[in-house]
């Protein structure tokens, strides 16, 4: 159960930070041309269902990290709408 | 149970669609360079801890959909490697 429990809140927060670097360079660069807002308007839509199938289960580190994943594919489409050409 | 697998089912297979229009986009257009490859080396990384934890609990859904985007993970950084700017 403790080995588990390590491997999700491990597994989760990898998954979590993955888009932090992607809003790095999107604030230090200002394009976000090439990004495509459908993979995270579709990872937004995933991610709140995993925090649903983790209230399911009672499972905190898929609650948690998904909830955070979704603030940030949220926040990247934001940066998208900041920056994208007119 | 049975509204737990279908959520799970859901969830999963929406977080591993997510990097298909992004491939998509980078297949189309050929330009990758505002793409963080970071990103992807650490989703790749995320989803692999993923499938452990699906294994830990013999959770299919997690194993199965986490398996998917790991593929599209390493599919996408091959694409950034190839369409990278010399």
């Amino acid at each position: 159960m403790e080995q588990q429990l390590i491997i999700g809140i491990l597994a989760g927060s990898l998954t979590a930070i993955a888009t932090t670097p992607q809003i790095v360079k999107v604030i230090r660069t200002k394009k976000v041309d090439q990004v495509s807002p459908l993979m995270f308007v579709i990872l937004a839509a995933g991610n709140a269902t995993w925090c649903w199938y983790g209230i399911l289960l009672k499972d905190w580190p898929i609650i948690i990290t998904n909830a955070f994943s979704l603030t940030m594919d949220l926040a990247m489409l934001v940066l998208k709408a900041i920056y994208h050409k007119k």
